[in-house]
This record gives structure tokens, C-alpha cells and sequence, in this order.
């Protein structure tokens, strides 16, 4: 097929170049140029902005979206909104809150254009292994993409699939982000208390390399441990400090609006949060609280 | 090699098939005669003692116990004490917990006997995929058993190792266990938000086997729950009812130990222990501490 790809970033670079490597035709854009140079290296076409990328397409345009979630993806469906026209498409590939897409494609809707929500997972390891892919949209306007899917994933029909209307695809991949925060906390509490037992002096990465063949807990995120425990054993200058990109607060937040409780993905989120409150006022406020009522000492700055 | 199988439950009686197909001669033992019957249709000869066993095996001898760990492994030890003569070895491949391990190590190295603690995993896949092995003990005694365990992993050389002195292959499995835990909590969870999100009706076994492949979350671990959910999509039949064999409590122990906090094991843990708890006090205090002071109103059984 013939698509637009918008936002050539890791993500979107390497989707669109998986696309040309798979047969399609691609043009790409980003507001960066060194981003565009780089896939054009690809085999990619690029445009210089949204007015050239729409109008390099053949009608009915299918243009992918792979670009940051909230304002920039608002900005990016809202420009393209007037440069369409009825029958074209755009599939938001990225990370937008489930709402949101429900409300982007209710303007599509409105407007005669389709909208589909991919949720998309793989990281930078996709071009090369695939992507898997939760699809969300009206049956028709996702079996015209079949095609795209079926390049992106890591087999024809394996790693993706249509699974509802749209929102449903960037439901589930919140749902999965917030597994992977569960998931992520487990191997790297383990791997901590691992690393204390210094009677035992283990080799943290050999455990991971054992672990990996046969065992309860292997899977990819352990292939990937692994390796970074080959790479750095002793996790030497990096910050205890970990980032959230959003999704596992969706998550939460979710969760509690369904009465469902979910504690370990919820103290997952907590404990990043919390690797970023280095000046913890809750600690002070403790060892403040130990000190009045029983006088025991405060531990200085 | 030539060795004694003492347990021949589901995981022993797997093992000692699979060292029989990889060329080892294996006695059995089982208090239960059904159980030697089973594993003698597999080419693994029977004794119907331990003494028996013990009499059957070439010197040095090696038995590999396979029992449901505390007062049957250590009855089993000490059973074993007086029957076996210096340059002996007993591996115990089951779930003990490491500190036990060290213990009976030591009561055996006492008496000239060798000790090696087996941290096991794979469970009844382990016939077919071969087991993952963490290997606590002093490394003359293991190399003579390296055999065994080539046999018994998925590959030669993968799954399994040396990890360190006599305790440290129970420890390390304690803590897969731990992992475990975690990881099992992680998806029940997400799934669970799935499945409560009727608006968008999601079909659970189709999103497991989307995200089998490509997705971060891809685990071993996720290809049984796609399986559970095929099977059994609506969990129709199945108490909400979770046991614990004790190494995830073990770990919550051991982190504490250590002063590292560990939360979402330990919260993972905690889960099961409240999936029991269907006549919680706490919630019915709750609730009546709701009554005193706000008059909300008690749900009454």
C-alpha cells in the first residue's frame, strides 16, 4: 500500500522503514530535517510538511501517526483534519489516552474521515522483530489496513488484531503498559534482593541467563535484564531514578473509575514516583513524627 | 550416570523419564506403589524402600530427592543419613527453603556425605522444555554431577548453573519464586481491568495472543494464560481462591531481612493471602467503623 508516515522518530523511522522493507510505499514527515534525511537513506520518500505529505498521496490517503501523545498528536489530527478529504484515514499509532482517541475519531467521524487507534508495542527491537499491534476501529476501515498490519507485526497473522471499535486499541495497550510496569517492578525487586544476599556473592547476570531457558519467569523483559546486567553488573552510573511516560497513571486511574483493584500495577506506578522523591517530605515528616514521640534521633542532612 | 530418584510425583517422576531418555539409568523410590508402577512403565526402575534404593545404587552414590519440602524432606534426610557411606551425594531438587539447606549441608558434610541444593524450575512442562536448575555446592562435588544436569535442562549448556556454595541454588529459586509472584499479579490484574471494561467487550484471549508476539509483555507465562483463557475464557468453575507453597513468603521474609524493600512481591503475596480471606474481620471492622462515625450503612451478610 501507499501510506504517509508523520513523525520519524525511533518509533516511526523504523515502522516506516519495516513498511518499505515489506513493499510499501512510504512517505514520511517530520519537522526535523536530519529525521527526514535519515529515513530518506531508507528507502523512505519524505515531504517537508503536512500540506506536501498529503498531497504526495494517492486518495483515499492512509497516513500513520507516530508521534508524541496529548498536544503534539491534538496539533498533528487537527492540521491534517482540513488537508483531508472523505475516505481518507489516519491510524494514531502512538500512545494516546484511549479518550482521546475516542474524541479525535468522533471528529474524523463528523467529518468523513476514518480514524483508527493502533496501540503499538515493541520499542526499538520492532523493526527487526515486529511489532505487536491493538487495533481499534470500525471492521471495514481496518481490513483496508490489513496489509499495514500484517507488515508491521511479526508475522501475518500473528501480534496483532483488530479488537473493537476505536479507543479499544489504545485501551488495551494502556492495560498491557501497566502489566509491564507489574512486570518490570517484579524482575527488578527480585534482582535487588538478589543483589544484597552478599553472603552468597551471586553473579546476578548468570542467575538472568539461567532463568531465561526453562523457567517460570522467562520472557523477553528477562532477555533484556539479562543483557543489561551482561552489559553493566553492577547497574554502574545510572540515576535510581525511573521516568513514567503516563500510561501506568492511565492505568490506575482506570482501574479505580472500574472498582477494580489492582494493587501491584498501582505500587508499581508508586515506586516510580517515588524513585523521583529523593527529598522525600513524607521521610522527613516520619523521622520528625519518631523523634516527638519517643525521642529517637533524627537522621541530619 | 547412575543415580536414586527418591519422589516420584508429578516433578519427580518427569525427571527421572527425562533422564532415562537422555541415556541414565534411575531408580525410583515412592512410598506410593502407583507411583513406582507409573515411572517403571517409563524404563525407571523401583525400589520399594529407601534402603532398597540405597542397596541398588553403584558406590559413590547419588540420590536426587524430589519431596514436598520441610518435615518430609528432612525425614528423608535423615533417613537417608545412616543407609548412605562417605563420598555419597543427595541433591534436593525440591522447594526447601535455603537456610533449611545450609542446615542439613552441613550434617552431612559432618558425616563425610556430599550436599547439593537444586533450585528447580520448569513445573510439568519440565518433561518436555527440561527444567531450569540453580545449583548451590561446592564445585568438586557439582562437576561430578554436571551430567545430570545437562540431561535434566532445556539445552547443555543453558538453564542451568553453579550459582554458588551449598543454600544459594534454594535461595535463588526462592527469589524466582518471588518473581514469580509478582509477574502472575501483574497480568491477572491487567486482565481483570480488561475484562471489567465491558464498553468495549474485548475478547481476553485474543489480546493475550496478540501480545505473545512482539509485545514487551511476552513471556512464557503469558502463552499459559492465553491457554487458561482459551480454554476457559469466563474462569467459569474456578474459585477465587489462591494458594501459596510459602517461597513467596519466604522472599517478603528475606527482603525484610535485608532492608530491601521489596513491595510488590510482598504486596503480590499479601493478594493471595487476602483471596482467602472471604469472611475478612478487617472489612467488617471497616465497615463498622464507617457506621460509628459517619452512620453509613453496614451491608449485612
Amino acid at each position: 500500500m501507499e501510506l504517509g508516515m508523520v513523525g520519524l522518530g525511533r518509533m516511526g523511522a523504523n515502522m516506516a522503514q519495516r513498511l518499505v522493507t515489506g513493499g510499501h510505499q512510504v512517505t514520511g514527515f517530520d519537522p526535523n530535517a536530519n529525521a527526514r534525511k535519515a529515513v530518506e537513506a531508507k528507502g523512505v520518500a519524505s515531504a517537508e510538511s503536512l500540506p506536501a505529505l498529503v498531497t504526495a498521496l494517492p486518495t483515499p490517503r492512509v497516513v500513520w501517526l507516530m508521534v508524541p501523545s496529548g498536544k503534539i498528536t491534538d496539533d498533528t489530527v487537527n492540521a491534517l483534519l482540513p488537508l483531508l478529504a472523505k475516505g481518507d484515514t489516519v491510524i494514531d499509532g502512538g500512545n494516546s489516552n484511549y479518550k482521546d482517541s475516542v474524541r479525535r475519531a468522533k471528529l474524523y467521524a463528523d467529518n468523513g474521515l476514518g480514524y483508527v487507534d493502533c496501540g503499538t508495542s515493541g520499542g526499538v527491537w520492532g523493526l527487526k522483530e515486529g511489532y505487536s499491534m491493538m487495533v481499534g476501529g470500525d471492521e471495514k476501515t481496518v481490513a483496508v489496513l490489513k496489509p499495514i498490519f500484517e507488515t508491521l507485526a511479526p508475522g501475518k497473522d500473528q501480534g496483532w488484531g483488530r479488537v473493537g471499535l476505536v479507543g479499544s486499541g489504545h485501551f488495551t495497550k494502556m492495560i498491557h503498559n501497566g502489566i509491564e510496569y507489574g512486570l518490570m517492578q517484579a524482575y527488578a525487586e527480585g534482582f535487588s534482593i538478589l543483589q544484597h544476599k552478599q553472603e552468597f556473592a551471586l553473579d546476578l547476570q548468570q542467575v538472568a541467563e539461567i532463568w531465561r531457558y526453562g523457567s517460570v519467569v522467562r520472557s523477553w523483559l528477562l532477555d533484556l535484564t539479562a543483557d543489561a546486567l551482561k552489559k553493566n553488573p553492577t547497574m554502574q552510573g545510572i540515576a535510581p531514578y525511573v521516568v513514567d511516560s503516563g500510561e501506568g497513571r492511565w492505568t490506575v486511574a482506570e482501574a479505580i473509575d472500574l472498582d477494580v483493584p489492582a494493587p501491584i500495577i498501582t505500587a508499581s506506578l508508586i515506586e516510580r514516583l517515588r524513585s523521583r522523591d529523593g527529598e522525600s517530605f513524607t521521610d522527613k515528616l516520619l523521622s520528625a513524627m519518631r523523634n516527638e514521640f519517643g525521642g529517637h534521633a533524627i537522621k541530619k542532612e
